[in-house]
């Protein structure tokens, strides 16, 4: 059964190829959408600026919904799209987690509670099998965002090629980065209808996490 | 302005030239739109099987919708697909012609009747710069019908390329088939997730016109 959905997007790697499964499956994809920083300015988690979700969300042909919160007031707003969405007559929510079941058993409360479906469609698969598909399909991500008490600096703008994830592997980090050792933003692949032009910038430190700077390379 | 559009769909290269162009341009694809002889057996013009165009739709992530009418009953049907488009709050239509004036007036006219915009993305450009596109954005579209008064049988099942540009301008045929001298089938693109796994069947002939039966490889 073909669904309409939305889907949660990070604008790394595994919200991508959830995405791109998901459509393979079918489903009809109406938006994109992200949590933000309270204050707009940064999307959670992977510190993307809106304008380079935007450009992502072109490339897909699709709009970006974003919701605003701090971790506080997250869950409330949260729900509160998930109630816009199925209002908009939008079925199903995708969702790119492979083995958090915290995070899976949230993503079910939360999506119970306003009667949206919810897919999830690299849950439990192999990781290596993930990797191989993103590479395999030519999906191109860059490493944005490394923890750095896991992963160091010189990851920082690497493309994510099967050297890379043997690198990775050989120093013992998970090559998913699925518990957050590092983040990734997806320039180009499948899903898009041209590439996103990136350049990269500065590294911004925020405690333990180091970010690089991504920015459009035609005007800001 | 980013605008919701539906996209009217052939299943051939300039029908996903213009829809390729329309999202470059930031507007938001909602579905698909084909017109259909009346039995509902197989697409105006092009003659493609609802399978073919459905498989297409899914490699875009959008609904296909389908009228069907007679010649006679044409443009009553058509109108009646854009009310209920613009009902749902589609706000523009997009359309491969590039220089067939008649068509662009008709769209325009039943258009206006239900107040949908209109864009033409490929309208009066040089047909060979519209060809080098396809070619280097890597279309992949397969000659599937010719009008054998103009292109022999021959070009049936050929991919189109820089080669056979030339060779059917060498010929004097309009390359871009903008006046039916032949029609495409779209099989790989950018804009899909994935390409079309087609195989090609019999050639069926209606008076003048040759047509390659084109079919999916697994199932029917």
């Amino acid at each position: 059964m073909q669904k309409p959905f939305i889907t949660s997007w990070s604008g790394g790697k595994d919200s991508a190829l959830a995405f791109f499964r998901a459509v393979q499956q079918g489903h009809v994809p109406i938006a994109l959408f992200t949590m933000f920083e309270e204050d707009g300015e940064r999307s959670k988690s992977h510190g993307l600026k809106k304008q380079i979700l935007s450009a992502q969300a072109e490339r897909m042909g699709l709009p970006l919904v974003i919701g605003q919160a701090d971790w506080a007031g997250y869950e409330e707003e949260f729900i509160r799209h998930l109630q816009n969405f199925k209002e908009q007559g939008i079925e199903m929510g995708v969702y790119g987690d492979i083995d958090l079941q915290d995070h899976l058993d949230w993503v079910e409360k939360v999506s119970g509670k306003v009667g949206l479906d919810v897919l999830h469609p690299l849950w439990q698969e192999a990781r290596r099998s993930l990797l191989e598909e993103l590479v395999e399909e030519e999906f191109k991500a860059v490493v944005t965002v490394v923890d750095t008490a896991r992963v160091g600096e010189e990851f920082l703008g690497r493309v994510f090629t099967r050297e890379l994830i043997e690198e990775l592997e050989s120093l013992g980090i998970d090559a998913c980065g699925e518990e957050g050792e590092f983040h990734t933003t997806l320039v180009d692949g499948p899903i898009f209808v041209e590439p996103l032009p990136v350049e990269f910038g500065e590294i911004i430190r925020n405690g333990q996490y180091s970010m690089l700077e991504v920015k459009l390379q035609t005007g800001e």
